[in-house]
């Protein structure tokens, strides 16, 4: 490719000439681009079942037209935005900050789902199940004012590395479901996550790596309350659940935030079975697609075996009878994650 | 003004000149738009806080520019853009549909506070407070699916008379404050609805009236269920609070939802309070107004003695120790409802 460095000295003849050819490149990419997208999308069916369908809903002249306000897009995050290998990187930050906390947490020691967390016993910590899991969201994720976890998540997102590929985990976003939400915006659809993981948990950094305005981020929720401390109200986030936003939980969620049923739905698992099917149940046309990770090679590879992620026999054949469109990672993307290009 | 069926026939070179001075006349008046958003809108100290703060908030030049996402205008529904006496809309609504659903429920005939409600006593149904309160509104609101909730308030939105007015509710709107929600919107800023009301009661017609999509209403809620009946997935509406969207629970809405803190907030009752401290403790320029219902002869005066809309003298003091600004309706309007004009 084009490397200043390495680059001969030039006449200045030469030097415009160069620039023009520079210019040329950019244009042509330019074109390239309006031509096309979804450039890390191969061509094949995925790809064609979301330009038809973009083309169908946005052409005042079809039959499938939907107007611009109700063109609402719906994504899952976890392992349909972003990676959730090894585990849901919520957990891991979770695990982070169980560290973190420990020294004003001596009882933690001799505390299970603690004590095996900081003697790096994930595993033992985690065989307590779901509520190791709840003790130690609620260890992590509450006791602190919003505007404090705000800032708690958006120095963990700017400094933490994925385990296996080192990369920050703003790096781990799917290049082709990044293009797609652009995509999407730029043909008038108003896109929202709609996320098992907790809502103040992607807030502070989703507008920057995918363009979705906290306001447009639906997810899980503890309880918070107000409260004047000192003269200035604050919201304190209190070790109760208040909302699940994960499988049947999705479409009440949907209904909550945004009061229109979408027109398209991305998801990954069986977490998002529901939202899917409350989307398919609109009138007109309509968008389902899942991501199945079978690309063992640049990301990873999992089904119905995997704890996290679930993509089971049900949900595979419900999407064959419905003909919700399955994304084959590996076939479907010639880019996984862009640092990968 | 003018008038096409009293005008003279004209000559050609008439008919011209006649046009362009009915252009002449077009663009005067766009011109005197341009010049005043806020047409109803009295110049005294309400309409100046209102400009000199979006001229602060939207000039890049000005220390208090805000950037266009964080621009957050939160609007209290009832008593702030429509009416909310002789009470409260959506218990108008509610009371209608116990007489629409009491052939379907002979056992209130003897059963409080329907049987008072259904001979007219709608007092004494009411002097059960609360909790005769909670019993109407789940009678009328839950035990359907969310479709056919919305169609039922499509319906009564589009046929009921204000009791007072004779008016459809829709009408009694403020016109100044739809001009205000449509000035704010052109510089930039989001408008939501943050209501003490029903969200699903506000949705399927505040679009039309206010200009507010239903993604941007943040109510009060009951909980709903996500089932699959023959097949095809509904929401069913269950008789349970799900969450409350006033007083201290406004800034717990506003965070659930939007995400962000807004920088301009609308009410007009003690109901707002919290809403508009939590809207003054963020940083950077801020605006917070209460509506004063002061004006008996157009709409009502009531203030503390009010049963609904509260106005207290702890909030009056508030208002004034903090520098909110508190609107006269009799002052600061020219015309309350369009219908007037």
């Amino acid at each position: 490719m084009f490397q200043k460095e390495a680059m001969p000295p030039m006449k200045p003849t030469t030097k415009v000439a160069g620039r023009l050819a520079v210019a040329a490149l950019a244009l042509t990419a330019t074109v390239a681009h309006a031509q096309d997208p979804l450039p890390s999308w191969n061509d094949g069916p995925a790809k064609k079942v979301i330009i038809q369908f973009v083309r169908a809903t946005t052409d005042k002249a079809s039959a499938q037209f939907v107007r611009p306000e109700e063109r609402i897009a719906t994504f899952d995050n976890d392992g349909t935005l972003w990676a959730e290998q090894p585990m849901y990187f919520q957990l891991l930050f979770a695990l982070d900050r169980v560290k973190a906390l420990a020294p004003q947490h001596p009882e933690w020691k001799d505390q299970e789902p603690f004590a095996s967390l900081l003697k790096g016993d994930v595993k033992n910590a985690l065989a307590g199940g779901d509520k190791a899991i709840v003790e130690i969201v609620m260890a992590t994720h509450a006791g602190m004012i919003t505007a404090e976890f705000e800032q708690i998540v958006k120095d963990w997102i700017a400094t933490a590395k994925h385990p296996k590929t080192g990369k920050p985990y703003t790096e781990m976003v799917y290049r082709p479901m990044v293009e797609l939400l652009a995509y999407l915006r730029a043909n008038g659809f108003k896109t929202f996550i709609v996320s098992g993981g907790g809502i103040e948990f992607m807030r502070p950094w989703v507008e920057k790596v995918y363009g979705v305005p906290p306001e447009q981020v639906v997810g899980s929720t503890i309880k918070t309350k107000f409260e004047m401390r000192d003269g200035t109200p604050v919201l304190a986030r209190l070790p109760a659940v208040d909302f699940i936003d994960d499988k049947d939980g999705k479409p009440v969620g949907i209904n909550a935030h945004i009061g229109r049923r979408p027109v398209a739905a991305f998801g990954n698992s069986d977490g998002d079975r529901e939202m899917l099917e409350w989307t398919q149940a609109g009138s007109g046309a309509r968008l389902m697609m899942l991501v199945h990770h079978d690309d063992a090679e640049r990301e990873y590879a999992y089904d119905a075996d995997s704890k996290v992620g679930t993509f089971s026999a049900a949900l595979t054949a419900e999407a064959a009878s419905k003909h919700w469109t399955v994304i084959s990672m590996k076939n479907d993307w010639n880019t996984v994650f862009a640092f990968q290009k």
